[in-house]
């Protein structure tokens, strides 16, 4: 039985549970100074002077900086999108006239020890003249810097004829909704240990996490050095979830200072750094209206919203606004729609991709929408949805909207039927009887959901390069990252089903940009599709070489050949000859006979696999709440999961994805906010005041993954699974919610607090 | 105008002249622990017990290990030849139940620091019952261990009729020479940093040298593991000589101990260790025969010689033996040969490979043959070399022997040429007519040359990866290892040239199994021939695909453009349309039109080439000497080092081999010995004992580098030029010495000391 679709335990774990991980923290270099970042601590204001002097006077203190020192170094890049003029918005590594954001970076310490470096760094002297904050990202736009204001791209698209819909319209529904700014806060917060190797000519960065080889050239070219002298290095993650990994300040600040300073440095960000340094996200606001018939069926949507991108650009450029824009109409069919994303700054901290970016937000706004279109329409909150559902007939189904500068096809999906599936697990009819006895008996309850449409795989390509050694054991070198999604396992998995070895042979060596050229890192859910596609092509060509060596050795057609166990033989029965892969490996070692018919020596190939189009997995969660009107309190009785990954390579570590992904989903939906005061002072900046959902916020989770629509866009089928947990779980409460509430349409905002749930319930 | 054959400046110099070198004893990791070695005190001894009990008491000892902690770990290996049944000799990592030389490691420290290391060391408890001693290689073989015998092995090797040449011939001329015990003696004494990253499994051996592929595959074989999950990381290395980066028991101890310990584990040499501990080499007696004819023809050569391995079998097996056996003979025709090469054991340090191996032994023996034969046959010394020359229209010349498991061909050459160009280079007649003035005033004056023949360029292959990145930068991944000999420098020329980009544009990356799967280190002067030759076809492969890519985006026909310091342009003029190379590698980036041709992005390739036969240099040297005839000391006057090397890549880093490698060879003419008591015990223990030739010792020295027998078996000519220089100085100084002291043939023993020459003036 193939290892694909099975689940087996984690590779990664082994080092995990013996206490041997290696995170940023525990990376050390002898002579190692650690950097503390002085940050501005008002939201806006010029930025008269920066005066180090007394922090350097500080004994074991190195170096200070401020800006004047890094002069050189060009700010943070963006990775090119279609949307032009972002660059004048981009983040320098330290704050130059202005301050933008509590939490930018001003100054640097470099010392001894991180505590002498943050000692000192409360002696620098930062000479702020405070300007007002601007905090509503939907406000009308402001000046940011004089010749800039604070709108750097409105994110249009459309096509149909959308006028034209709301005038034939039967009924129109609109809708103004905000989703709340949240995002990733990973267990591990970030850190970037920088070292110069003047021997080798060679900058290295460990601690990193994401995008090791985009951060790597960026790096590069900001220090003016050549990609293949510098070197980023991936240890063990502890979560990222799309903030951590990405390019930000201090990743630039510990090279310059390991190739200035001749020590290596050390950084680690603490949590109160972490919660107003790195990426924040979701932050949005939309007014949306959509144009339906008297049958509820859509006729045209119109979508204005308003996007909190905080201080600067980040590395995602306009990702979020550009896939809130294009993605938001999920599994609906829609003949027309228009949108115009106001991308704005505003005086808080930057924001950027956070696992399901602008799907979590956008499912939200369409599901509240489509929820307010079957209470208008007086029919009901399913048959809403089925009605407008693009068939299973027509997928592929390409909807005439981009996204991540692809087109918009959705591949492939059978919406009516994983939502019959669902409906069937969740037991909908039945709770829903029992939601109407224990409402008649005065309790607050409710039922909700939310369908999605997931985007994965983003191309254009990705390689590995896959070797048996003389022993048999495997190699898989990729370009992917590991940020905890159990990357090892899963491509461990497809190349062992691929070329016939156990799993557990196969060593995943990732996030070294020393180890291979190119790579993507761990993204967009996209390395089960684009890694793992070419895992499974290295695997294959890597097996038919096994056997075309193989035949050699055993005087046999290498079609009468199989690979099981790492063993190639002839495929007639148990008695027959037969060779090990490690014999294999051994007999196109250099200078053997069989070695020089070929090109290159060894049991070796490297594939690479490319796809022009993403590929769409699609789910519906469903909720049961109750919700206490004392308190305001709403509880998750019951939860369900659904989701149509394609194929599922390893269903645990999908149903783990989707359970983990859920948690911070829930978070987004019920507790996390950062919460910002009048003059632009975050409120949120530690766990008290930053509401995480632990183990006791946690419902009875179910979980439903499906294969019914395989990609047709890749050779395994796969979907990338690592956000549809995340995605409707806003949707879905909030219509649980609005349900429990009468059906009325008074949740419009997220997070559902308390307060929020008192106020609609009118106490 | 090509920068191959150019003396350019050492890419390799930048960080050693700014003191960033980093060598074995610069590597730390944070936690690491301190190794020292308890050595046997005695030359041979039953081993009765160990007890490490007192130095465990130690504060800061970790732990104490003897032979009982390390049964599980086989002795270390050699590396294969022809030659069979040496495993018996092995030598375990600790020894076992003998010890067999004054030295070998008997228990390992491991502490906090390398003082607290020092000082168990010394409690450690070592009881042995001492045997005699065997010093003599040429007595006869006694007992090595109940079964065994101190001869593991007689490599014996023939053609033709010897003794029907011995009856035909009018001379017979027989010798008894003896080459002293010497060895490489790099700056660097040896050093091991093990460290095993747990989270990646991945046992790493820093501060290698010469063979890191090879010594990966033996590390992983002994300890049990997967060579993938084996590496082995070069940094600087203050001299190789042959005998720094073979595998020691020290390096499996420290990998052992890493693994074990669960902390980084160093280990550096001291000198007095170093002197006893790493390999001797060179202590070879030959008892020789020639049959002449009356003209001084060589009829047939039979040569006995006995050679002193010390106390176990190392990593090079029975190979010195093998090439003094299979080299001898030289530029000379031979008609019939016997060797029997007494392959013995003795309770010495162990030997093997050091600079010219066997061929600094033969050429002495050799030429002082040579000379003997001038002398019994009343000719001129250079006229019989010319008289028994293989002639030029005779190459590629087949000697019917086998060397390092290779048919001998000599692949080109012009001995009388380069003999003419040598003698009218040193002024031969010129200085035999002033010697002759001299010693008619007194003085004790002499002339003397030795002829030899290197070989290099050992098959069976070699492979390089060879990539150009985004801005241009191109970086060479080869197996080789750099002992400090120029690698980065030649390798760099070789790709330039063949590419088109400046040289210091290519960053050569060496002797990290990490990068590369397969390689071959250095040694056997192979580097430039092989891995020569590969970067030579990797960046004429190179050039093709630039140009081919270039083609299309230039719409240009391929074969139009030349590519000249990293430019693509069209052949016709300066106005042409042209790309630079970094903007070649931007278009082949993945997911690009033009990557998407090709199997695999970037621009890129690997490429490998195999040689069955060795290529053979050579060279002659011609030295004059005065004798003190009070106190016996050999002055050089002058010397000349000639030698062909087919083509140079970098006449002035041949040069710098050429004297470097004399001035050791200097050291075993006239100074460096290890001399031990009747015990066994080591005499030569310190630099005052271990007398190596300082800048004082080294004469006015010349050389002649010529180009005119350029190697068929390479595309770029080249024959190795890292031993030429040592090769032959015993003999052109031993014929010189005893020229001034007659031409009697009284010089028969390496080194040459004072004392020697005043027992043969007779005071």
């Amino acid at each position: 039985m193939s290892v694909f679709g099975q689940s087996v335990t984690r590779l990664e774990d082994a080092p995990l549970v013996r206490g041997q991980g290696a995170f940023a923290a525990d990376i050390d270099f002898p002579r190692q100074l650690h950097m503390r970042v002085v940050r501005a601590e008002m939201a806006h204001a010029r930025l008269l002077s920066v005066d180090v002097a007394p922090a350097l006077a500080l004994p074991g203190v190195v170096a200070a900086w401020s800006a004047a020192d890094v002069q050189g170094v060009p700010p943070i890049p963006f990775r090119a999108t279609k949307v032009r003029g972002l660059e004048p918005y981009c983040q320098p590594i330290l704050a130059r006239d202005r301050v933008r954001y509590v939490g930018e970076p001003v100054a640097v310490i470099f010392a001894e020890d991180a505590a002498m470096a943050e000692d000192a760094a409360d002696l620098v002297l930062v000479d702020l003249e405070e300007l007002p904050a601007l905090l509503d990202a939907a406000a009308p736009p402001g000046d940011f810097d004089g010749a800039r204001d604070t709108e750097p791209t409105i994110v249009r698209k459309a096509y149909g004829d959308v006028d034209a819909a709301f005038r034939e319209a039967a009924h129109v529904v609109a809708l103004d909704l905000s989703i709340g700014r949240h995002s990733g806060v990973p267990m591990e917060t970030r850190g970037a240990i920088a070292r110069y190797d003047a021997a080798m000519d060679v900058l290295e960065l460990h601690g990193t996490a994401k995008k090791q080889h985009w951060n790597r050239d960026e790096i590069a070219r900001l220090l003016g050095r050549a990609p293949s002298s510098v070197h980023l290095f991936e240890g063990h993650v502890g979560g990222g979830f799309g903030v951590r990994g990405e390019l930000y300040p201090e990743d630039l600040l510990v090279c310059l200072a390991a190739l200035r300073l001749g020590r290596p440095v050390k950084w680690i960000e603490d949590r109160r750094e972490h919660l107003v340094a790195t990426n924040h996200s979701r932050e949005q606001r939309h007014r949306i209206r959509a144009a339906v018939d008297a049958q509820g069926q859509i006729l045209g949507i119109d979508n204005v919203f308003f996007h909190d991108q905080g201080g600067y650009i980040r590395t995602h450029g306009a990702r979020v606004a550009d896939m809130s824009a294009g993605l938001l109409l999920g599994p609906y069919r829609v003949p027309a729609y228009r949108v115009a994303g106001h991308f704005r700054l505003t005086n808080k901290t930057p924001a950027a991709t956070y696992r399901s970016p602008g799907r979590f937000e956008g499912s939200f706004v369409r599901e509240r929408l489509m929820d307010a279109i079957a209470a208008r329409c007086g029919i009901d909150r399913l048959a809403v949805r089925q009605r407008n559902f693009v068939g299973v007939a027509e997928m592929p189904y390409a909807r005439p909207l981009d996204a991540l500068g692809t087109d918009v096809v959705l591949d492939s999906g059978d919406y009516a039927l994983l939502l019959d599936k669902a409906l069937a697990r969740f037991g909908w009819d039945a709770r829903q009887a029992d939601v109407a006895r224990r409402r008649a008996a005065g309790e607050c309850v409710g039922l909700g959901l939310g369908f999605f449409v997931e985007k994965s795989g983003l191309g254009p390509s990705d390689g590995v390069r896959l070797t048996v050694d003389a022993t048999g054991a495997v190699e898989l070198v990729t370009g992917a990252a590991s940020v905890g999604q159990g990357v090892e396992t899963v491509l461990a998995q497809i190349a062992a089903a691929a070329l016939g070895v156990e799993y557990r042979r196969v060593r995943v060596l990732h996030g070294r940009t020393d180890r291979i050229e190119f790579g993507s890192g761990a993204h967009a859910s996209r390395v089960t599709v684009m890694s793992g596609s070419a895992t499974h092509q290295a695997g294959l060509a890597l097996a038919a070489l096994a056997k075309a060596t193989a035949a050699a050795m055993l005087q046999a057609p290498a079609d009468s050949l199989t690979i099981e166990a790492g063993v190639v033989r002839r495929a007639e029965g148990a008695g027959g000859a037969s060779v090990t892969l490690g014999e294999v490996a051994r007999a196109l070692a250099p200078g053997s006979a069989l070695s020089r018919e070929r090109a290159t020596p060894g049991l070796t190939v490297e594939s690479w696999f490319h796809s022009d189009h993403m590929t769409y997995p699609y789910g519906v969660q469903m909720a049961q709440v109750a919700i206490d009107r004392g308190t305001g309190t709403v509880k998750v009785e019951h939860y369900l999961c659904a989701y149509d990954v394609g194929r599922a390579v390893n269903p645990m570590l999908v149903e783990g994805q989707i359970v983990g992904g859920f948690a911070q989903g829930l978070g987004g939906a019920l507790y996390e906010a950062f919460r910002y005061d009048e003059r632009g002072q975050p409120l949120s900046t530690t766990f008290a005041d930053y509401l995480m959902p632990t183990i006791a916020e946690m419902p009875p989770l179910d979980v439903l993954v499906t294969e019914d629509a395989p990609s047709p866009l890749n050779p395994i089928g796969v979907k990338g699974a690592g956000e549809g947990g995340t995605n409707a779980v806003g949707a879905a409460i909030a219509s649980a919610v609005d349900d429990a509430l009468g059906g009325r349409g008074l949740v419009t905002t997220l997070p559902i607090t308390p307060r929020d749930v008192l106020r609609m319930l009118g106490t």
